[in-house]
C-alpha cells in the first residue's frame, strides 16, 4: 500500500460547500440544521447511539437514551401514520414494503414519474412493474385516475389484485404533487396497500398520510429532513406493519439458535449512529418549517415567472407550481451554448461566477433546480443572475 | 405536535461520551479519527458527496471529486480483493451476496458462531441455512474441518452445492480467530462461493483475501474502519463481481424506461454522505494501524491474564487470545452479586465509579469487552480496576 497515495484521503474538503448558493435540485431540503450538526459531532464514533441498548430487547428503535423509541412515536404522530422506523434509504424502505408485501412474480403498480430506485426496489424483491402513464410534455401529470384500469387489468392477467400500488407524491423530474387521496380511495376499494413516496414532501411540507389513506409512506432523511445520508422513512399503519415488520424466523439447524425479537426485513438494526442523530436534532426544525411551506411555494413561483420571462424559456410540469423543485427548459440558452466555445458548460461558468451552484454543469436546454430554504434575497438574486446572463447573450427578456 | 415536548431532540448529547474508558466490545474499532471528524461536519449535509455527480454515470462509485473511485480501488489493494462497493452494513452485504448468489430455497452454509445478521440475511435472500458446529464450552472453535461434510450434505441433499459458504473470521462472543484459508480450500473443490465475515478483523488486523481464498469478503465501517455508522464493505473478486454487482434489467411496461448502469442489489447508490467521508478521511489512519495489531493482541493477553487472576474467572475461547474482544466468565463476581443489594449492577457501578464503561450493565457471570485501541496506561488501569473490585468483596485474587 502506497502510504503517500493514501494519505490525501484525510484532507478531503468539499468543494462549494459554502459562500455560495446551492441550487441542487437532490440537495436543498437535506442542509443540516445547527443542532444537527452538533449532533453528529457528539454521535460520530460508530455504533454512538447503542451505549444503551436495552440488554433484553436489543433493537434500535427500543433504546431510549437517546430517545429513539421517542422519535419514532413522534415522527408517526407527525406524518400520520401508526408506526415508524428509520432505514438507510428511502429506496431501501420501499424495497422492504415490496419484499414484504409481495411474492416473486407479483406485480406492483407505480407511476411513470417513479425514480429509479423505486424500480429497482420492485425488481430487487423480484415483482414486475405496471406504470401508470403521465400526460406527457409539457405538464407531465401522472394520470392518477388510471390506477383502477391498471389494478383491474392486474387481476385479469394474474386473477388477483397486485402486491402494491405506488404513488410518487411529488416526483424529481418536474416537482408535480400528484393526488394521493384519489390514488388511495381506488387501491382501498380494490384491497391494494397503498406505498406513497414522499421523499420530496414529508420533512418540508405538511403531510399527513392518515388524511391521504396512506398505508406506507417513505420518505428521505438526507433529501427532505435536514439529516446527513443515508436516512430513510418507513412509516406504516398499524395494520400494514405486521406484514412490514415481521420477525425473524429461522432457525439454526444445529445450534438451535433464532431471533424472534428481530424485525427480518430490516435486518435487525438500521442506522446506528450519526445519521440519526442528525435526523433526530432536526426532528424539531422540521416539525417548525414545514408550516412554512405556502412561503417556499411562493418563492418557487416568483423565480419560476422570472425564468419565464427569458426569451424562448418555459418551467415545464404543472403551473402554477406546488413544489419548489423544477425543470427548466431553454431553447434560448441552448441556442447560445451552440455558438459558445465552452458549449454547455457556458451556463455553469456564469453562474459559478455568480457564486450560485447545482444546475448540472453542461446543461442549457433542460435543467432542473429547487428554491426550497432560499431567502427571498437569494431567490431575487438567482432570478436576476439567469436574467443578466441571458441578456448578456442577447436574449430577449420580456 | 407538542413542539414543547419535540424541542428536547435538539439537545441531545451522547452520556459517558469522553472523559471514560470504553470497553464496548463493538465500539472499540469504530472510533473517529481527526480527520474523520473534520470530514463529518465537511459533508454533514444530505447528498453532500454528490455535488460532483458524473451525469452520464451517476453512481457512487463513479464519483472523482471527493475521490470515492480512487477509495474503492485502493480498499480493495489494501484487502487484497478486486472490487470494492461501501454499503450501508455489513449485514446489507451479506444479504446481497446471498441474494445474488442463491436462488429462494437455496441453501447457505454459515458457522454458528455467526452473528444474528447472518441468519437473517440469509432468511431474507430466501435461503436456509446449515450450521457448521462449534467446540462447545470452553472454547467455541469453530471446526472448520465439517465444512467438506456440511457442502456434501447439501449436494446430496438437493443435487447441488450450497449458493455460497460463509465463515465468521472472527466471531462476536468469543473473539476466536478462524483459519479461512482452510474453508476456502474446502469451498473452491466443490465450487462454493466462499465468503468471509471480516466485520471485526479488516480495518485493525491484516487481512488479504487473496492470500485467504476469499470470494467475497464483508466488513463494517463502523466496528473496524474508524467510521460512523452505517458503512459496510462489500469486496469481490473480479469473477464473482459480475454476479454480485449485476445490472437492473426491468423495463417500464409504459416508458420504456431501464436502468442499466445501476446496480440491481445496491439500488443503485449506497451512502450518499457523511459517513462515507468519514469512512474515507479515517482510510489513512486504518491502512497504518493494522501494521500494529500485534501489539494490541499483547495487551489483551495482558488485560485476560490478569483477569484469570481473579478468583473462579476465566475467559471463554481460544486461548492464547489472537484478537482482542473477548468473554469473561467469572463465577467469583457472579457469586458477590448474588448479595449485593444492586445484584449485578454492583459490577457496573464499581465500574463507572472508576470512569470505566461499555460492560452491559446487570452482567457478571459472563461479560464482553474490547480491548482495542486503549493505551498500556489504559489496559493496565482497566486490570487494576478488576482486582481492586474483587479484592474489596473478599475475591481471592492470585
Amino acid at each position: 500500500m502506497d502510504f503517500e497515495r493514501v494519505r490525501r484521503f484525510a484532507e478531503i474538503r468539499r468543494e462549494y460547500g459554502s459562500g455560495y448558493i446551492n441550487l441542487n435540485p437532490i440537495q436543498r431540503g437535506g442542509i443540516l440544521s445547527e443542532a444537527a450538526r452538533r449532533a453528529l459531532l457528539e454521535f460520530g464514533d460508530g455504533y454512538s447511539v447503542c451505549d444503551w441498548c436495552p440488554p433484553k430487547t436489543p433493537r434500535l428503535d427500543m433504546i431510549k437514551r437517546p430517545p429513539i423509541a421517542d422519535l419514532y412515536q413522534d415522527i408517526a404522530e407527525f406524518l400520520g401514520m401508526d408506526v415508524v422506523r428509520v432505514v438507510t434509504r428511502c429506496r431501501e424502505a420501499k424495497f422492504i414494503a415490496f419484499r414484504m408485501l409481495g411474492k416473486p412474480g407479483d406485480y406492483v403498480v407505480v407511476d411513470a414519474n417513479a425514480h429509479y430506485s423505486t424500480y429497482l426496489a420492485a425488481e430487487l424483491a423480484g415483482l414486475r412493474v405496471k406504470e401508470i402513464p403521465h400526460s406527457g410534455y409539457p405538464d407531465y401529470r401522472v394520470l392518477v385516475e388510471l390506477y383502477e384500469d391498471k389494478i383491474k387489468e392486474v387481476i385479469r392477467e394474474t386473477g388477483k389484485p397486485p402486491a402494491a400500488a405506488l404513488l410518487t407524491h411529488v416526483d424529481h423530474n418536474y416537482g408535480n404533487l400528484s393526488d394521493a387521496k384519489a390514488v388511495s380511495d381506488i387501491c382501498h376499494r380494490f384491497g391494494v396497500p397503498f406505498v406513497l413516496n414522499a421523499a420530496y414532501t414529508a420533512g418540508v411540507m405538511p403531510v399527513n398520510g392518515r388524511e391521504l389513506g396512506v398505508d406506507v409512506l417513505v420518505s428521505s432523511g438526507h433529501k427532505s429532513w435536514a439529516a446527513s445520508a443515508p436516512t430513510g422513512i418507513l412509516a406504516l399503519t398499524e395494520e400494514i406493519a405486521k406484514v412490514v415488520l415481521a420477525r425473524s424466523s429461522i432457525v439454526g439447524d444445529w445450534s438451535g439458535k433464532s431471533f424472534p425479537e428481530k424485525e427480518l426485513a430490516l435486518l435487525g438494526c438500521t442506522v446506528m449512529g450519526a445519521p440519526l442523530a442528525s435526523l433526530m436534532a432536526s426532528f424539531p426544525y422540521v416539525v417548525e418549517r414545514v408550516q412554512r411551506w405556502g412561503e417556499e411555494v411562493e418563492k418557487a413561483r416568483y423565480l419560476c415567472q422570472q425564468l419565464e420571462r427569458i426569451e424562448e424559456t418555459r418551467v415545464l410540469g404543472e403551473k402554477p407550481k406546488r413544489h419548489t423543485l423544477m425543470q427548466v427548459e431553454s431553447l434560448g440558452l441552448y441556442e447560445v451554448s451552440k455558438k459558445h466555445k465552452r458549449r454547455g458548460y457556458f451556463l455553469y461558468d456564469e453562474l459559478k461566477a455568480r457564486k450560485i451552484t447545482g444546475i448540472q454543469p453542461g446543461l442549457t436546454k433542460h435543467f432542473k433546480l429547487n428554491t426550497y430554504g432560499l431567502s427571498w434575497e437569494e431567490v431575487r438574486y438567482v432570478a436576476a443572475s439567469f436574467i443578466e446572463i441571458a441578456e448578456k447573450y442577447g436574449l430577449g427578456v420580456s
